[in-house]
C-alpha cells in the first residue's frame, strides 16, 4: 500500500460512516484532521492518531482534501456555505447521501466557489469500509478522482462514472431500488411458504443461493435491452411469464398478491400492446413509459 | 458414480426438459425407456442407448420407476388416468410444473391407485440439467426419495421437504416469485440510469455483484421474522427506509414509480400501524395480511 503523505485530509462528520472512513485513513498513515458538530465523537480517532479541531472552518483550513459525510444535503450546505472562501482552491469529496439533483446543485455551488468537486455514493454499511465487498461510486471531477484514487481505494472498490456529479447518486439509488425490490420478493416467498410450516430461515437457505445465481441473468436481459430487439431467439416470452400460477398460489396461501401483481402488470401492459411473443426483458418498456 | 442397474426407468414426455432428464440417465447407464405423444422426439435418445415404445402404457409397463415431465397437470391426468392399473405397485416421480394444489391432488390419486408418489419442482433450464447450479426440489414419499436419490442427484442438487406432496411446488413458486420480483427491480434500476446515457449492460455490471452480495441479508431478515420480535437492535428501521428519495429520483428520470411504490406501500402500512421504529423485516407482515 502506498500513501501520498503530502495530502492533508480533513473529514467533516463523524457518524458511524464518517468515523469508519476517517479511521481507515488514519490507519493508512494519512495526516487526518477530524471534526464533528457535537463533541466526543472524535475521541477514538484521536487515540488512533487523528487530530481534532473545534470548528468546521479549522478543519477546512487544515486539509487540502476535504471529505464531508454529514446527515443530508441540507447539513452539507449549512456547514459549507459560510466556508466557501476557505474552500476555494481545495478539493471537496462529498459522500453524504444526496439525490442526483442535490449532487448537481452542490457541484454547481462548488464550481462557483472555485472548489474541485467529487461526489461519492457509498454502497456499504460502516462495518464494511476498508474490507472486501465495500463499493463506492464516484462522479464529478475526473482530476480529483484520478489524483486521490489511492486514498479512495482504501475504503473499498472505487468506480467512476463521469463528470456529471449526479451520476454516482443516480447509480446509488438505482442499485438501492434493485435491492429493496429484491428484499420484497424474498419476503413474499417467505410469506408464501410460511403457512406450510416452513421457517423464514429454511426458506432463506434456499433463496440465498437461488437468487444469487439468478443475478447471472441480468447481462442477458441487458444485452437484449441495449440491442432494442425483444424478438431475439432464445428468450422466455412474456406470454409464458404471465405469473397467473404465482398469484393463484399466493391467494391460496391467504397472503397478499400485491408484490407479484406488480410484475404481472408490467408484463400484461406489454402483452396488451401486442408484444406477448417477445422476450421477458421487454418489461423495461412498461417502466420507461409510466402507465 | 454408482448406479442401480436393477432400476428400469421410463420417462414420459420428451420436451426439452424431459429429453435432458432422460439423456442424463442414459449416459449414466440406466436402462431407460422413453415415450412422447408426438413421434420423432426420441431419435437422439435412442441413438444414445434409450429404448422407445409406441404407447404410454408400454412405457409404464417397462419401468419400475416412471418419470413424467409433461406439459401441465391436465396432461399428466390425461396420460396416466387410463393407466392406474398398470401403475399400481410402481413409483411415479412427476416433475411436470404444477401448483401445490395440483401436486396434492395427484398424490391423492396415486395413493388410491397404490402408486408411490414423489413430486419434483425443477429450478433450472434444460441446459443446466446434470450440471452444477441445477436444483430440484422434492416432496411426497420419503421412501421413494431415499431409494432413488442416487438417480435424482444425477440431474442436480436434490432437496427434500417432506411428505406433503404440495411442498416442492410451493417452494418452487415461492423461489420463482422472488426471482421475477428481483428481475423487475433490476429493470427498474436499468430504466432509472438509462436517461443519463448508461447502458443496461453497464448497469448490469454493477447490479449483478451488488444484488448477489445483498442476498447475504436474507438470513438476518429471516432470523428476525422467525424470532417474531421486530424491535431487535441493529436493524434498519422502517422509518429510515421510506424510499421517498427513490420515488422522487425515479419521477425525475421520467419513468414509472410503480415498482418501487410497491415496496413503499408495504413499508407504509407498517408505519401507519405504529411500527415505524421497528426493523425493515416487518414488511413481511404487510404481505401476510392482505391490505
Amino acid at each position: 500500500m502506498t500513501t501520498d503523505n503530502s495530502v492533508q485530509v480533513s473529514v467533516l462528520g463523524l457518524g458511524a460512516m464518517g468515523s469508519a472512513l476517517a479511521g481507515t485513513l488514519v490507519k493508512a498513515g494519512y495526516a487526518t484532521t477530524v471534526w464533528n458538530r457535537s463533541p466526543g465523537k472524535a475521541d477514538d480517532l484521536v487515540a488512533q492518531g487523528a487530530r481534532t479541531v473545534a470548528t468546521a472552518g479549522d478543519a477546512v483550513r487544515a486539509g487540502g482534501l476535504v471529505i464531508t459525510c454529514l446527515l443530508d444535503h441540507a447539513s452539507v450546505r449549512e456547514v459549507l456555505d459560510p466556508l466557501s472562501g476557505e474552500l476555494a482552491g481545495r478539493t471537496l469529496i462529498n459522500v453524504t447521501t444526496t439525490s442526483p439533483a442535490q449532487s448537481r446543485e452542490l457541484a454547481a455551488w462548488a464550481g462557483q466557489a472555485q472548489v474541485t468537486y467529487l461526489d461519492g455514493g457509498i454502497m456499504a454499511v460502516p462495518s464494511m469500509i476498508g474490507r472486501p465487498g465495500a463499493s463506492i461510486l464516484y462522479s464529478g471531477s475526473a482530476d480529483a478522482y484520478q489524483q486521490h484514487k489511492p486514498l479512495l481505494d482504501l475504503w473499498g472498490t472505487s468506480s467512476y462514472f463521469g463528470e456529471d456529479a449526479g451520476l454516482a447518486s443516480l447509480y446509488d439509488l438505482a442499485l438501492l431500488a434493485g435491492m429493496y425490490v429484491m428484499f420484497a420478493g424474498f419476503m413474499h416467498g417467505a410469506a408464501m411458504v410460511a403457512p406450510a410450516g416452513v421457517t423464514a430461515r429454511e426458506f432463506a437457505a434456499m433463496a440465498t443461493p437461488w437468487l444469487s445465481a439468478m443475478t447471472g441473468s441480468f447481462q442477458g436481459f441487458a444485452a437484449v435491452v441495449d440491442g432494442g430487439d425483444y424478438t431475439v431467439e432464445g428468450q422466455q416470452s412474456l406470454e409464458f411469464s404471465q405469473l397467473g400460477d404465482l398469484l393463484a398460489a399466493s391467494s391460496d396461501q391467504g397472503i397478499s398478491t400485491e408484490v407479484v401483481a406488480m410484475v404481472q402488470r408490467l408484463i400484461q401492459r406489454q402483452i396488451d400492446a401486442g408484444h406477448g411473443e417477445e422476450g421477458f426483458a421487454r418489461i423495461i418498456e412498461s417502466i420507461r413509459r409510466p402507465g
